[in-house]
């Protein structure tokens, strides 16, 4: 039964994006595939989060892939020489990673050529999107169009579909979502500075994103606090 | 002086067609911001080579960047498992990563964008190109347009520019444009299974590709084989 079910590779990062994105995949019918990069974090407990989720949510494999995105610098979230920020910036902020994206959607296409799976999964949203070019729709598109001619699949005519189910949601609607879902969300963290237990720290952007959700909902935040 | 060149970044991998590009993207006049990926390869002599080649040819910095592509399998060049065959096979062979030169450009844009390069050199050939679909001109031009949605910087307006100057030319073309640039073919390794001290096996397909590549061009090939 459960080697009919279609593969899917689901990009988890071990936030509560990533995770809603995996329950959706799972309700869909796949068979999930489950990639986390490691990318020379300031921390380590996003992984272990996504181990968690990966876990929770029936993956049937959880693979990591060391990037080791350090040796290029240039972000506040690889470079410890850049501090992340406590107030939201104007316009693209230091949290950004250079063409992140499309470095996880470039193993994300490799590892689903391995596999043999056509359809990959990835949290992107464009409404609460902290500025990042590569989680606009534009972007989307024109890496389906790359995968098409970039892969073994492609040239012998598959189609590949990056799916991004969260695309047009609000943080408040994602989480419903995954809610609706069964998502455990204290199971995962989204604080770009989590202590080693996955505490977070309450005032970066992502926390800030985060906790506006819950709020929006009108569900309690679950969230760990390093502060509380 | 060298303040003002026009900063590249130029993928090395230790190999001819890198070098080659080196020495032109050098004397187009760019300062060359060299960059290598570690990728789980079988030997290390390539990234020796790419150092070396890096420092013969007057890059500014060579930067190598860890990827865990071993963790992904499907590749006779990452995954230790599957043999490197010693003859050419129809079609595309186990020696194709899957979406590497999507992976390498990925990074490469990623450090295009932090050092404020909009120039990068890629050795892709759709000659000899041993059947990869990652090598063809079609997939070149989906990267461009790719990398222009997928960066701040292209967001604000930048234009990114994936230089390919081997893309239609033979290994014998090749070799004769780098001799005139003064490429040391005896400091680069080819070899998809070089030994150690970066001495080829002769029998694979990069090993008979570039063994070809002398002989057409009628020079004298410089290669160090372990089995003369």
């Amino acid at each position: 039964m459960s080697e009919q079910r279609k593969k899917a590779v689901v990009l988890v990062s071990g936030g509560l994006d990533s995770a809603t994105v995996l329950a959706i995949a799972r309700e869909r019918g796949y068979a999930c595939h489950a990639l986390s990069m490691d990318y020379g974090q300031r921390h380590r407990a996003e992984l272990a989060a996504a181990r968690r989720v990966a876990d929770d949510l029936g993956a049937v494999e959880h693979r990591v892939v060391r990037i080791g995105l350090e040796a290029l610098g240039g972000s506040a979230l690889t470079d410890p020489t850049i501090a992340v920020p406590a107030q939201t910036e104007e316009g693209i902020p230091v949290t950004y990673v250079p063409a992140r994206n499309t470095v996880f959607l470039a193993l994300a296409l490799g590892f689903a050529e391995v596999i043999g799976a056509r359809d990959l999964f990835i949290g992107v949203n464009a409404v609460d999107y902290s500025g990042y070019p590569d989680c606009r729709p534009e972007f989307i598109e024109s890496f389906e169009h790359l995968a098409a001619v970039a892969t073994k699949a492609g040239v012998e005519g598959a189609q590949f579909h990056i799916h991004t189910p969260l695309i047009h949601l609000t943080k408040a609607e994602i989480i419903r979502e995954g809610l609706r879902l069964g998502v455990d969300y204290a199971r995962t963290v989204s604080c770009y500075q989590a202590d080693e237990e996955g505490r977070a720290c309450g005032v970066c952007d992502s926390c800030r994103l985060r906790r506006a959700g819950f709020e929006a909902a009108s569900v309690a935040d679950p969230t760990r606090y390093r502060s509380r």
